[in-house]
């Protein structure tokens, strides 16, 4: 008999997510499936990854309904826990990260840690996915997880180029309103974003971050217009940050020291 | 008269890093400077922002030597909060993220909150560089304060694209044996790294991340390379995602929801 492949899921909202359960039940169906995620809801962090202060794991987490662990830290130190200390026994064939409540398209991907989890399987070798729902309330993570696993067989069988991994928004719509998949390119979409200056009870300020996302793609060849629009957007996407395009303008300046 | 142009500085080491004291003291030769900064360290964050809490801010920290905020958030909270709210008189002209003690070159632009001050400036329309120094223990700033303080000339003249910023690493040296400067791409170097795995006073486990940086470029058309040899390294990034060359590819694969 063929050996499964051992896929690691891990997330940003935390390992008490809506979206893990539903991607567990998926992935299990032909894989060995852990679970390494953050103890807490870890939304908007990054690829922050902690170095100056230790880092606890509580294991096992059986009564959960699934294998696994969770993590006090961030995606990043979750995934990168699991490759070097928790999972060592076994080569980890497939990351999937997810799935998000809410989606993680243009602008939105430099914040996201459910992205910079899968960025960091990326940065350890394992073909990677991250996988977002493009909304903060819809409840229907079926969708998304069937997508998810058909993609992760896909993965599984071709690969991903090193360095490169997929995004994967879904968008909130049942299946059978769904009407496509489209391979984007992440958009120009950011936010109109704002502090709400408060007094707290005492009197004293605080700031609180407002805002909402602008639609500022009008294409579907980008991966926010074309979850609007109701299609699955896949965006491969890497972390090679270079411009390229500018390397000869930059050196046309002639910098001295 | 000319009006002086207004330069924001941030970074990521906290308010009270040398780093900010070496760069204000060139700035100030030419520009009106305001620094809004983390209150704390806040290394290895990424790109992370407060949603879910809020923040406070503490004023006019005069007694610090210079002018300027110092907020109980990330990197790029603190730009955020400027940018929207703290600086709203007047156009900030430039963001000058650093002078960060270490490097953060190849693999580490993506941990790096140095680079994500800068990248948040570069999202809300300000031309941005962010500057560190090859070190976690060199104390001479005053090299890479020189050269960021030139860079920033060039800069407020010439401008920087949408969506372009500069990512600068300056070697660990004193002025004399700095060999030059280069325009560099991101590099390839990243992190053998691993937990150790420990038992705390109460005999509970911990894991904290150890590891070391491994040169993996052998050009100087790289950062990492180039700032090992010597030279200071000027990158072009972009925060465009996208993996271009995979489009292709990934359609090929003939995806179906």
């Amino acid at each position: 008999m063929k050996k499964k492949p051992l896929i690691l899921i891990s997330n940003d909202d935390g390992i008490e997510a809506d979206g893990i359960q539903a991607l567990w039940r998926q992935l299990r169906k032909f894989g060995d499936v852990v679970v390494v995620a953050p103890l807490t809801q870890q939304s908007a962090v990054g690829h922050a990854i902690t170095t100056s202060s230790p880092i606890r794991v509580r294991k096992n987490l059986i009564d959960k309904g699934f294998y696994g662990y969770a993590v006090e830290g961030t995606p990043a130190d979750s995934v990168k826990l699991a490759v070097r200390n928790l999972l060592i026994d076994r080569k980890i064939d497939l990351l999937v990260s997810g799935i998000n409540q809410g989606s993680n398209t243009a602008i939105n991907v430099i914040y996201s840690g459910t992205v910079s989890a899968a960025t960091e399987g990326t940065v350890l070798g394992i073909p990677s996915i991250a996988v977002s729902l493009g909304s903060f309330e819809y409840k229907n993570f079926e969708p998304a997880a069937k997508f998810a696993s058909k993609l992760a067989k896909v993965v599984l069988k071709r690969g991903l180029p090193k360095g490169v991994l997929l995004n994967v928004n879904v968008p909130a719509l049942p299946e059978s309103k769904i009407k496509g998949v489209l391979v984007t390119k992440q958009g120009k979409s950011d936010w109109e974003d704002w502090y709400e200056k408060r007094l707290d009870p005492n009197k004293r300020e605080y700031y609180w971050l407002a805002g909402k996302m602008l639609n500022g793609d009008n294409s579907r060849e980008y991966d926010h217009k074309a979850i609007v629009d109701g299609f699955i957007s896949v965006t491969p996407i890497h972390y090679d940050l270079t411009a390229h395009k500018l390397l000869d303008e930059i050196k046309s300046w002639n910098l001295k020291k």
